[in-house]
């Protein structure tokens, strides 16, 4: 099968991700910084060794800000719940996925949260303008996805955080589909809270999910166990601790730590570069077959690895049936971002998109277009 | 290594559930349920035939009703955010997980829940008399742990459960300790809430959670994507897409599947008598020996397979610390529940704890205690 839905998940996991869980689950089965014995400190240490990892990947001030979760929609929703607060206003944009305007829509209806939404667009300069003629005097955050995961387009990060900079604006990013495929630098772009699938980009194990947290989280989602503190009712104030109740998933996260090595070791810009080149190649020969894009040529440092198209007016759905039928996977319908959707107007028959991985080439390409050609 | 901390997480993993979490990171990893082809429909399948093995295992309504979650704490969140409203009244057990007090005591401070908790008693018909003394009219939900992580105490659930059917109150249930030891039955026990920690009693990987909701759940904690009604910006009705936002711990729920297959094939009722019979062999080495122990002699179907005791009046932490010296892996301090310490008086000191799994044996016993005799 040739695997293109890389933004769903990696559909190749490297050898040294699968060594890690295996070594992890065969070794380091214990509670992590709950027991004192060899396992148990190991395991710790695995964990320690991954939020450092992180640390330096995406430059944040400390490995405590690093806190694991289930996965990136559990990242976003602790930040959002964690920070929000009744009267506070919310500034998001027009390409969110689920993972970020249902917990807003959510807290709107149950907290009052006022919230706006900001249009994105292909100049970057409108776009940032767009947000800030949006900024009230009780906008308490920024959240934005780094990259769409319909149309790939990249949002200017750096642009938004120097804006809720000066505004004293917190700044949060979805980077579903940006860890470990964009170059992001917390500390550059003054990022407060980074949401990370590390299951896309990182190539790590599905039931990952990270939350670098700069900022505090107020209201706490998971109340429970943290091995700290016991004797209190309350959770404990300190990150991660806060934020990590119950058992974490330790042989996910010795798979993140190798996944990010992975990506390390490639080189990310060289896996971005040679991403993209495949959706040039891809979106080339669209192009000449006539059908239909929803934005410009992706270029690097411009858009993620990710193109969304349809082709003759056939509803998206079957484009991918017919290609899964010849064996390629791809994926179709709306990509839980309805939002997107409406920008390009494509709500009522969704796209096909298609989203390489390090492991993929232009072959996969030529022989998807091949397939798609029996269409017509 | 002797690991005794099997309540802590199952140390010893099978090579069933290790080779169903390789083969699900080698051919699975695609997103259940999001793609329409061969990867995403076999990953699909899977997810299925692991809540069809739940639903068999624990006699629920439908396979549904079975959602997969971080861990049983979040398991547990989930029930009781899900459920619990201004003004309700929610009764818990003297022997309760911080999983399940500090929601409740969250609870009570952000939302004004009234709580109240149950004295557990040697004596199970004392027990319920207790529960069913603090019943108000506004007495919601009861929610207790199975089996008491601390001192292995197995609450009286049918009881609970009739109870709790007779006064119209909702009954949810902490399995961390008991699910794949000691035989639950959803509907002959009538709980409506049953959390799970499958890397215990399952034998499943660490970063997996179960939560069996034969009834609805009114507010999620986590929104986002779901797979179905993307448009909406409101979360699905149905379960499990209601509870299951953003990508699911496949290969976890791989392992899961593999893990109760593991149990059931080994025969539950078997392993439970293996593990109480090393309990009783550890117990009467105890009591000769001179220890501090806090119950009657661990007995099948009173007990799950947990011992907590003290030596000579050493400080918990420096027993296990000098058993983990010595190659001998047990849990010490509260084990993040300080209110089963407040009733047997170990709040300070903590205990030493030893939890046996399927792979232990009664020669890991004689080996603790031949250590354990260093110490005077």
């Amino acid at each position: 099968m040739i695997y293109l839905d890389n933004a769903a998940t990696t559909g190749i996991k490297p050898r040294s991700v699968i060594n890690a869980v295996n070594y992890a689950l065969n070794n380091l089965s214990a509670n992590p910084g709950r027991g004192g014995y060899e396992t148990s400190n190991n395991a710790a240490m695995t964990v320690y060794e991954c939020r450092s990892t992180i640390k330096e990947f995406v430059n944040c001030e400390s490995e405590n800000n690093v806190c694991f979760t289930l996965n990136c929609t559990h990242s976003i929703n602790t930040v959002l719940q964690g920070t929000l607060k009744e009267g506070d206003h919310v500034i998001t944009s027009s390409l969110e996925h689920n993972a970020v305007i249902r917990p807003i829509f959510n807290l709107f209806l149950e907290k009052h949260l006022q919230y706006s939404v900001a249009q994105v667009d292909k100049d970057n300069k409108v776009t940032v303008k767009n947000f800030e003629k949006l900024i009230r005097k009780n906008t308490k955050m920024i959240i934005v996805t780094a990259a769409s995961n319909v149309i790939g387009r990249l949002l200017p990060l750096y642009e938004i955080g120097q804006l809720c900079k000066e505004k004293n604006i917190l700044f949060a990013v979805d980077a579903a589909q940006a860890a470990g495929v964009i170059p992001i630098d917390m500390k550059q772009m003054n990022i407060d809270y980074l949401c990370i699938a590390p299951h896309k980009g990182f190539y790590a194990p599905m039931g990952t999910g990270i939350l670098v947290a700069q900022k505090g989280i107020d209201k706490v989602i998971l109340q429970g166990g943290t091995g700290v503190n016991s004797v209190d009712l309350t959770q404990p104030e300190e990150l991660p601790e806060r934020i990590e109740s119950g058992t974490v998933n330790l042989p996910g996260i010795a798979g993140i730590k190798a996944g990010v090595n992975f990506v390390k070791n490639k080189k990310s810009e060289k896996i971005y570069k040679h991403e993209i080149e495949i959706c040039q190649h891809l979106y080339n020969k669209l192009l000449k077959s006539g059908a239909t894009l929803y934005n410009e040529r992706p270029e690097i440092n411009a858009f993620a690895p990710v193109v969304s198209f349809n082709y003759y007016g056939f509803e998206s759905t079957k484009v991918a049936d017919l290609l899964a039928q010849n064996g390629i996977a791809v994926r179709s319908g709306l990509h839980c971002a309805p939002l997107a959707h409406k920008q390009i107007g494509t709500v009522n028959i969704g796209t096909v998109r298609v989203s390489p991985s390090a492991f993929n080439s232009a072959d996969d390409i030529d022989k998807l277009m091949f397939v798609l050609k029996k269409l017509i």
